[in-house]
Parts: structure tokens; sequence; C-alpha cells
């Protein structure tokens, strides 16, 4: 009988981060790639992009209109309108139409009193360059048109193209290996469309969800079918996925469960910097380093599962991607009920939010770290800092938003 | 010589919209199709989500330790220690392993205080399913798990894949038919890294972040190539894009110039709802229906290309993909200069903001809405409304903030 991990020594979040990301230093190093603009969206630049070429890259008719030598016009008004000759005074130009010796000056359509093939007339002067887009207006070459580590957004591909950008240099997306393990889960595609499973038996919820949350920080997930409880058949496969990814994710087997091997294994092949973190839920997490590569193992219970994703994955892969770190959008909101916590964890309390006499009111959902849908229904988290042992009923509270 | 579309009805942004929604009320069919859960992220529901199976589907232990007969337990304490036999009274559990009669409740590992093969000792009572996941705790079978028109999040994953569900029913995603016009318009395939394009001609910037906004919003943009000005070949493509589409985008061509074809086509082929909105950049905007899609035109600078999306598109897209609306977040600021508006239009001005002695400041930039850096650098929109002149230097205002 293997002897359980009765006793993690829980250290807090900050001194968790701290120590991880010390030792990861230098260990964490982003790949880049060079990819096509139509492929661009949502990629984070790796270096600032400059220009290749001006936009315009002549100048250019800002309007509809006719393009006029502008020192013909230069008497025109309401009483002395001036009548311009085709091909000698004037062009007609269409918006984008270059502006070109001898003339040097756009007059809008609008603006003209009568206007055939031969002639026009004008009642206003034209001013050098009225209505003329200069060369470069839009941007100069060489000039930066967009800075490092910037994602791009639909905007940004405009400038790129208009700048001549046909291919961008980005931080190329990280692989992450997420590795389910435990005898007793098993893959939904193994059951018949609404079949239950045996007794005992837990469909596997988080490698789907990892999937999805790593996509979402701009990297690529991979899940691997459940690995079972055996200590050499985990061993070689943490060591595989920490040769051929940029990052490990374990699910689960964190806790104290007699056949919860991943902590030895980690400590034979790597290192293990923290086991157990005071945060609930997501206490067992454990941050360890194997070949190099960050290697988290992270709890089973989804609520606690998708915590220490957000609380420890997150920043890592935020390195690896170049993305910025989303900051969750906060919220000031009363509390519905009196809520009490351990003066030894920070803990993340799911509300939901209700206008209750006028009044943002937060109501906490089950704190079960099993429910998941807890987590679907809630609209943020209450946090309760360590060293808190309880908020009041109508306190005000500070909630975390959700999306 | 083709007569320009010199003068343009403009009309209010609401009547706009409203003109073109009361047209196409009951034209916008959304599609839905059934996918597998592993490519949901993101996706919209169509229908409500009813649990298949319960979650857990068996009582399950919520803790590794020991599941016990809890009446054996009933008088155990600090000066009463029970001694409970294995197999008899206890058995071995881990988190998640079923509880079975005569076993009715779990005592943690970290509660034992003796533990060996044959026995363990306990001084504190159990009470029945302590630490016993009763079934559907999580999720009970045919609970709605998610409603519909729900964007799907990876914890929504968790608990679809907990509930059984390997399908999910939800919208379709729009294809939209992006169509750039113009003799001299060309794509940047067209030229060398770096070269820059004859005198005249100019590189499609438009089509490609369309082609991006329309991802964003959740549909699937295919950007033609350009289209030459020829009122016969516009046509035809016209018509067997809004065949083949559930929208088309054509991009320019909706306002004056004497090339402009795209009004005329579109009041032959199909029906012309609005041409021309109070808003500035945008105005010349045409918001046409043909063969019961929208198709809308939009003029060719890059910010009234933008805005035009935004303001007309993104609803239309919003009816197609049951994506709700995203909308802006908005803060206010000081201006940092007087600006000046036509009183007939609703116009965006892009800002940047800065804190200058504390105060946050908004500072207007360039407003040629051929200058697509300007979108680029901005961090908002100060919206000047139809009917007021002039905001002053100093004054607070409400920006709608970008991204």
């Amino acid at each position: 009988m293997l002897k359980r991990n009765l006793n993690l020594n829980l250290i807090p979040l900050e001194d968790a981060l701290f120590k991880y990301f010390s030792k990861l230093e230098g260990l964490l190093k982003p790949g880049c790639e060079e990819i096509s603009i139509k492929e661009c969206l949502d990629r984070i630049t790796l270096t600032p992009v400059y220009a290749k070429i001006n936009s315009p890259h002549y100048n250019a008719s800002a309007m509809d209109g006719i393009a006029v030598r502008s020192i013909v016009t230069n008497c025109a008004c309401e009483s002395n309108p001036i009548e311009l000759k085709m091909n000698i005074d004037f062009i007609n130009v269409n918006t984008g139409d270059p502006v070109r010796h001898p003339y040097d000056a756009v007059i809008m359509a609008e603006d003209l009193i009568e206007h055939n093939e031969n002639f026009v007339k004008i009642i206003k002067s034209a001013m050098t360059m009225q209505h003329v887009r200069p060369i470069g207006e839009n941007i100069k070459a060489k000039e930066v048109i967009l800075p490092e580590k910037h994602k791009i957004r639909p905007i940004d591909i405009n400038v790129l193209l208009s700048g001549g950008i046909r291919h961008v240099n980005v931080f190329s997306k990280p692989k992450v290996a997420i590795l389910p393990t435990g005898n007793e889960i098993i893959e939904i595609s193994a059951l018949q469309e609404g079949e239950e499973p045996k007794e005992g038996v837990i469909i596997d919820s988080n490698s789907r969800m990892y999937e999805a949350l790593v996509k979402q920080a701009g990297a690529i997930g991979k899940c691997f079918a459940p690995i079972p409880d055996d200590y050499n058949i985990l061993k070689d496969i943490i060591l595989k996925a920490a040769n051929e990814f940029d990052m490990v994710l374990i699910n689960a087997g964190s806790s104290a469960g007699t056949e919860d091997f991943t902590v030895q294994v980690l400590r034979e092949i790597g290192e293990v910097i923290v086991h157990g973190v005071a945060v609930k839920p997501g206490k067992p997490v454990i941050l360890a380093i194997v070949n190099g590569k960050p290697v988290i193992g992270t709890p089973g219970y989804p609520v606690s599962a998708y915590l220490s994703f957000v609380t420890f994955a997150a920043p890592v892969l935020s390195v690896l991607t170049g993305n910025k770190e989303k900051t969750a959008r906060k919220i000031e909101a009363v509390l519905s009920e009196k809520i009490t916590s351990s003066v030894n964890l920070r803990e993340y309390i799911r509300v939901k939010l209700e206008h209750v006499n006028g009044k943002l009111t937060a109501f906490p959902l089950v704190r079960n770290s099993s429910v998941a849908m807890s987590l679907v229904k809630a609209d943020g988290f209450c946090i309760i800092e360590r060293g808190c042992e309880k908020k009041e009923k109508g306190e005000t509270v500070i909630i975390e938003l959700i999306n």
C-alpha cells in the first residue's frame, strides 16, 4: 500500500507563484514563426512591425471631382465664377486617382457649378493640395505600424496590408500536453450517446475543458487518452510529454489518494517546486519542472481543476504565448448572507449577482468544488483573502466577474 | 459618362437601422447544425441543452479515506476511540469511488488516528452521507445545463461532458461574401514582398479586415478577387454571391464616383432600402436586399469601412449567428481640445486616452477616414451626436472604448 501524502505544506498563493516563476526564469522560451497575413488575426507580434511602403504611395485624390491647377482658381468667388478647361486646367478624378503635375488640388464634384465634357465652372478658389492625400498620409514607409507583443486585430490587418506587409513574425503557439490520469477515468467516446457509465467510472470532463482554456490562452492543447494508475506508465508518458511539448498539465492525482503517484513520479524525473497552495478550491496543486518544462498537476474536481488552470497555468502560458493575461473586471456588491472561510486559505466563493431593492447583491452558490454547475451559473467570484475568516451579510465586497 | 450620385439623402442612424431591420424581418433565418463536443467552444446553443445522465451517477466518495457504516461510529469521541474492522465496518476509498450498501458515509484519511490493513481507529462519529456526493449532486439527468443562445465556454464543456452530452445543436456559422470592387484595387499577393504598386493602384486592405471582423462575429468570410468597374460583371457576381451566401459585403463603390455602379446594380437586381446615413465616417453606405439576403455596400476609406461594418453589418450578423452583439465599454474623460462637428451628422472622433494632472484626458486624433492608423492608435471613440455642433475643451465626454 502506497503511503498517502497526508500532510501538504500549504504555502500562500503569492509565495507559490514567486517560487515557481523564480525557478522557471530562463526556461520559458517563447517560440516564433513567420505567418501569412491571412492567418494573423489574434496572433501576437514578436517584434515591432515596420511599414515597407508608403500609404498612399502617390499623391491621391481624396474625393470624387476634378483635379485642378490651383493657380488658375485663385480669384474665383460667387461674383466672379471661373471657367476651367478640360485637360488644360483640370481633369476628372475619382477618389484614389493620382493627382500629378501640373495638377495640385482637387475640387469636389459637389462644388462644381456647371460640368460637361469640356469645361467646369467654379465659384471658390482651391488651395494647393486641397483634397489631396499626400504620399504617406496614412502610413510612412519604415514607420512602426504595430508594436511588439501586440495582439493583431482586424483594423491592424488593414494597416499591415496598406504598409505592404504580407508576412508577420509572431509568437508561435506553444503546445500543451493534457494528461488525464486514473483507472476510473474514461473518454466520453467510450460510451453510447446517453449511456450511463458503470459505477465508479467517471467521464473525463476536465481534459476538454483544459483544451478549450488552452486554446483561449492562445496555445494548442492535445488531450491524451486516460492514463492508468501505474507508476511506470505514468512516468514514461510524462517524460515523453515533457520532451515533445512546451508544457504539461496532469489531472488529477495531485492529492492524497492511495493511487496518487503523480508527485512521486515528478520528484523522480524532475523537480517539484510547490505541492500544496493555500487556496480553496485547488489546494493540492503540484508545480513542477521536468526537462526544463513547466509541469502542473491539478486536482480532479472540476472547479478546482478550473481555478488551478486560471491561477497557475494561465500565467505560465502568458509568458509562452506573449499574450497579456486577462485581468478580471471587478464590481462591488453587497453579500446576501454571511460567509465564513478558513483563516489559512484564500477562498474563491462563486456568486450569482441580482439586483435587490436597487442594490447589486451577491448570492453565494454551493461551495463544493465537485459541483461544476455552480461555476456555470456563477456571475463571479467573491474572494476571501487568507487572514480573513468571514464576511458579514450586507457587507460590501469586490466581485471578480467571470467573462 | 455615368451620372454621379451627388445628392445622398442622409437619414439618421436609428432610422436607417429601423428601416433596414423592418425590411429584413422574416428574411434572416439562422441555420443550425449538430456538432461534436470537441468543436463546440465559442459556438452558440440553438436550444437549451438537457443532461442525459446524472453526475455523479452513483453515490461517490468525496474524499480519500474510508467508507464506513455510519451506525457503528455513533459514539466515537476523544475519550472513546472506536476501532473499525476492515471489510466489515469499513473499506478504503479514494475520491470518486462508489460508496455502496452497507457503507453510507466517508471519513477523511486525515481524521484516522491509526490505520493499517485490518483496522482503523476514529475519535469522531460520521453522519449518514458525510463526505458522500449523492447521485446528481452536480447535474441531474434531464436538467437544463445550458440555456439557448448561450456562447459555450470552457467550463460549459465540462458540464456538457459530465451530463453525457457528445453532440450539441448550435447556430451554424453564416457565410459572408466579401466583394472588393474597383479597377484600381489589387490583392497584395499580386506584388513582390515590399514592392510598391504602380501609381493609382491600391492594395485591397479592407477585404482581409472584413474577413477578420466576420470571423470575430462568429461567421465565415470569403474574400473574392477584386471586381473590375463593369456593370454587368458586378451584377453577375453580386447575384451569384446573394444566391450562395447568407450575406454580401461590397466594398467600395457606394459613393458618388463616376464608376460607382453598385447602387444602380442593386436597384436593378434587388431593393435598396437605404443609401446614405447621417454618420461620419461612413455616410455613403448602401443597405440593400437581393434574393432575400442582406447586401451592404460600404465606403472605401478604411475607417469608414470599419465603422460601416460595426454599425450595420454586425447587428445583421448578430441575428444570423445568435451571438449577442458586443456592447462597447464606456468611460468618462475630459477633452483636451475643442471639437466641432456637423450638426447634421453623428460623428465618431477617434481619441487617445492619457492621464494628465490626474484626469483621464481624451486627445482627438486625425479625423480623415483615409487614415487607418488613427484607428489603430485610438483607445476609443468620442461620439458627437447629431444635433450637437461642438464639445468644448475640458468638457467631460463619454468614450466608447475599442476592445
